[in-house]
């Protein structure tokens, strides 16, 4: 088996969506008339995104869940997707696998695989994802708004805490949900569709929450204060709540949304996430001036050792 | 130094063309009106496209280069780029030398670098180029058709004689032509745009000639002869014909475009060459049936161990 058919059997499937699919120096797409084009694009390495014993085909979900996430954030309807793979083989067992889990997560949300590159070399995965919004209509990380409701999608921490358990060795029993919630993250597309034209600010949490929110506040130049007890964890992870609080407020992997919307949008708020399926719950509030307090339930500060993830550090 | 200052630094610049730039979960963009979108995707490793030891600066140059010249293959005018790389460690200097290298390119044509990833791992790149051609107006590969000239840009074989040298540690003195083309590939964008209305089919020469033509021969379900003498070659490479046909004839990494255009069109296609300022070379005829024929000056075939290159070979 050579490069080429393996691209062929895994890798090719019929892109109604485009113009012309895999096979061309370049895909053909024709854009929506009356839309903004979003970009994104994600980089995952063996070893630090993910472990070398995981299941190809949770992998292959994953690789593109993060990057549909980026569309959610933005309210964008996903579209296309290009996926370059680096391989230290040609494994056809593992390649029908991944194909099989990034496939199924793309027909879900109506996305066709226009282009891609296969090579030798450490197993290393990079998407770049193309969405649409009507013009303008865009959630960006510039546009909270002082006396804004901050808000966040489904539960925290759940990832975090899976990730921790595996680094850690323990075999004390975690909810399901969290090793769910890190090989398998449901990216809130919806939801972020519902938002447009309800939210102000938005994003998705895959850093880590403050680290995350911390953006909104830099580029929107305002703060916020969040009521941690507010924050939305799971019952198990919420009985020992200040074992798991770095897991929650910073542990990332997260893949929710986090977004801002004036309080009278509150009721548009909550429709919008019950046309969408998934619960949202508000956990602080934009504030003029800069930088972001987490309080507990006695209005005391709560300092975090770290924000959130640094690839480097 | 975090990987947030690295990106900040060196990754981000003004993006001018574009709606919103680095920094959002998604950039945003708004497609030119009338216009197909192209997209396509290269994972560069290192140890398989460069050399441990290759100029970050010329890494960056060419990392861009070969997304270039796909935009090239199509006809179509570049327009956004994203880049995701995974890096052994924040080394500032590499990265200042790289981002110089690939923004220097990327400004020469126009383009602007939209979106981004920086991770830790095995020193590796990947970058998604998108650019535009009018409805319908892009050269395909399967648009051959019976009885056109084939036609190359450029030389050939000059950048496989390089690493040709560089693999078998010889001394020998090689024109600086071909280190130039290995290192620093000059996308033949200008001449890709020319070209529209006046080729028919057309790709860029990445994985060797042969191999690459078999493409267009397979996609336009047509065959071909080609006369190795034709070929566009170095005069020192020229010299030494027999020892250097495999490099000429299915080396790869050249970077030149090869297309395909209706006998009719042999003075449209020579002034698309003359404004793009590249030299072309007529050096085939598009046949019925299919396959490959390469002959020699003597008319007898002409056998070659292999195509191209694969990845995996």
């Amino acid at each position: 088996m050579t490069e080429f058919d393996l691209i062929r059997r895994h890798f090719t499937r019929a892109a109604p969506n485009a113009v012309l699919g895999v096979g061309d120096d370049a895909a053909i797409v024709r854009p929506t008339l009356g839309c903004d084009l979003h970009v994104s694009t994600d980089m995952l390495v063996e070893g630090r995104h993910f472990f070398a014993d995981v299941s190809p085909e949770a992998l292959g979900h994953k690789a593109l869940a993060v990057n549909l996430s980026d569309m959610a954030a933005m309210g964008a309807t996903p579209r296309w997707v290009t996926l370059a793979l680096a391989l230290p083989r040609l494994d056809e067992a593992w390649a029908a696998a991944f194909a099989r889990g990034f496939f199924a997560l793309a027909a879900e949300h109506g996305v066709s695989v226009v282009g891609g590159d296969t090579t030798r070399g450490p197993l290393t995965l990079s998407v770049t994802i193309f969405g649409e919004t009507p013009h303008g209509q865009a959630l960006r990380r510039d546009a909270a708004q002082v006396g804004d409701d901050i808000w966040v999608s489904g539960q925290l921490g759940l990832a975090a805490a899976a990730l921790q358990q595996r680094l850690s060795g323990s075999t004390e029993l975690l909810p399901a949900d969290c090793l769910r919630k890190l090989e398998r993250p449901q990216p809130r597309v919806a939801l972020g569709r519902a938002l447009l034209g309800v939210a102000h600010a938005a994003l998705d949490v895959s850093d880590g929450f403050a680290a995350d929110l911390s953006h909104i506040l830099a580029r929107s130049g305002v703060g916020a204060q969040v009521w941690v007890e507010a924050l939305p964890m799971h019952p198990q992870l919420a009985a020992e709540r200040s074992r798991w609080l770095a897991a929650i407020a910073a542990g990332g992997d997260d893949y929710e949304l986090c977004f801002t919307a004036a309080p009278a949008q509150a009721a548009a708020v909550q429709a919008a996430a019950a046309h969408a399926g998934v619960a949202v719950h508000k956990v602080g509030r934009i504030l003029a001036g800069e930088g972001l307090c987490l309080l507990d339930a006695s209005g005391q500060l709560v300092a975090l050792e770290r924000l959130g993830y640094d690839h480097f550090a």
